[in-house]
């Protein structure tokens, strides 16, 4: 059988168990030209609980009673596709379920003896993309400039502070606790980590700022965004990444009070889409590929186990109680 | 005698009278490479009240007890500097005053007979080249884009507007009352014209500009920012040029609840200072004189008299209560 968790109904602030439903139906067969999947990964990500909202975005709501969209990675197990093969491994958007069809689009295939499976949906997956096309390309990163990023220890945050360290950059990193700012300094080696949980948040990033921030990198919004635009240096770039203190909330979102910081210090705020730079993953694949060899690149998965627990994994996304990237295993 | 208006005190919210002080004194003297300039128009601008506030931005703010910084036009009357002549025209910041000295830093020479010398403080002064810099070089217009204006009925809004026009595009303007929105589009040929006074503005905008808005001129800030952040067309620049409903505002500044909109639209929210492109002012003119003489650009000043009738006037930037550039003449 195969086990699907659906969208039962849209939540209201934070999801509760009643968002989803757990059901089990049969496995699907691949039509002529089609390919079966057994999911072995879920990818989580916090851009999910915008998918949960019925208003049109980038991509169409997931509708009630639809299987809950998210990036897979798995095993070809049948296939009337000739050029996806029995025993392939393949991330696409498989959904949350152990098992699903696809005709090959949007679906690449991946290389397991190169790195394990979670890593392709991780580093070599979408948060890892958003990582170096961010940085890179929306902020314009350069040499020697000074970096603070929020949710750092998270999939995205912890690439992206590695990335700016490659290029010599000052690397803050700002995330919740004292294990996940002791992980950013002593494994990934940033040059400071603020816990905003306990700390002034204005305050820490100016005593760790002192020459101002060149390029923020935000995937919390809120009051964090705030305090990075009281500290920003001239011509500095905001790469608006995600805003996940404020997914959640039932009025309205905090805007950036301080936004018109961005006129004093000639600075840009800038949102931008993964998508677009799909043609350039590659380059970015290769890259990585590179750098883990080397040494210089470490990725963290935080695997979870059992389609039944996605409610409580998913939480997860949004207590923080995790450390990089966020995975469910579902093959039983 | 030297009439003058300083700063008698920073104002909590609106400035009232006791902001200001009126004082007489002694005509100055220039001393050796100096030059007396008898001040004909004062340039009354809403930047000048961030200049009231006691915290370093940009620029120094102005001391308690020092004549109000502002921007001036007036005549060479006495000279001991080779560069500027008795019966020079000159523009520079002469403050709040009928005469000030110099020894020539930041004034430029005018000549009154190619325009009349209001707009030298006006379409040829800083409004003038915020509108012209900040709609090409930060705004990147392209033509046939759709353009929208806050503040269109202003200084800077009503000369960016004109630009955009010319550049063929569609162009609609934000303004308070029906006499200024008669104005855009009976006097300065805009496309749209909406009445935030009257109007829904998240429904106007997005009646006005069906394939969203490429460029965002914002001089305003608050609700219709929000509201123009609602209505992006993919890759679209807004322009922070001001934020006059939240100058005066005594709590916190009201941020952009939209803000995320960016991510979704890919779009970039950048600000500017405009004196960041002093090097290419010249440039600017020359344009603007060309559009004068072809017929394709109108600049209006709305002149009051009188250095006594300061505080008024300038109450007017913020209740709206002007049209086109606000000007007061201090010559008796």
């Amino acid at each position: 059988m195969n086990k699907q968790i659906l969208l039962a109904k849209r939540p209201e602030g934070l999801p509760d168990p009643s968002t989803w439903k757990l059901v089990s139906t049969g496995i699907p067969e691949p039509l002529e030209g089609e390919f079966l999947i057994q999911q072995h990964y879920i990818s989580l990500d916090p851009a999910m609980r915008g998918w949960l909202k019925d208003r049109k975005s980038y991509i169409e709501p997931v509708g009630i009673g639809a299987v809950m969209r998210a990036g897979t990675v798995g095993e070809v197990i049948k296939s009337k596709n000739q050029n996806f093969k029995i025993g392939d491994f393949v991330s696409g958007w498989g959904g949350v379920q152990q098992y699903s069809t696809s005709n090959g689009e949007n679906y690449f295939k991946v290389d397991p003896s190169l790195a394990p499976l979670p890593k392709y949906i991780g580093l070599m997956g979408m948060p890892g993309m958003t990582a170096y096309f961010g940085l890179l390309q929306v902020g314009k990163l350069k040499e020697s400039e000074t970096v603070l990023i929020s949710g750092a220890a998270g999939a995205v945050g912890s690439i992206v502070g590695q990335i700016a360290k490659i290029k010599n950059c000052t690397v803050i990193g700002i995330a919740g606790g004292k294990a996940k700012c002791d992980y950013l300094i002593n494994e990934l080696n940033f040059d400071g980590a603020i816990d905003y949980k306990t700390e002034n948040i204005y305050e820490a990033i100016s005593k760790n700022c002192p020459k101002g921030i060149d390029v923020y990198f935000d995937n919390v919004g809120g009051e964090i965004l705030d305090a990075a635009l009281a500290n920003l240096a001239m011509h500095a770039r905001i790469v608006i990444c995600g805003a996940i203190s404020q997914y959640n909330a039932t009025g309205k979102i905090q805007g950036p009070s301080n936004y018109m910081s961005l006129l004093v210090n000639r600075a840009t705020m800038e949102g931008f889409m993964i998508f677009d730079y799909r043609k350039q993953y590659s380059e970015a694949i290769k890259q990585y590929t590179l750098w883990l060899q080397e040494g210089k690149l470490k990725s963290r998965e935080d695997i979870y186990e059992g389609i039944e627990n996605f409610h409580n994994t998913f939480l997860r996304l949004f207590s923080g109680e995790k450390l990089g990237k966020l995975i469910l295993k579902v093959i039983e």
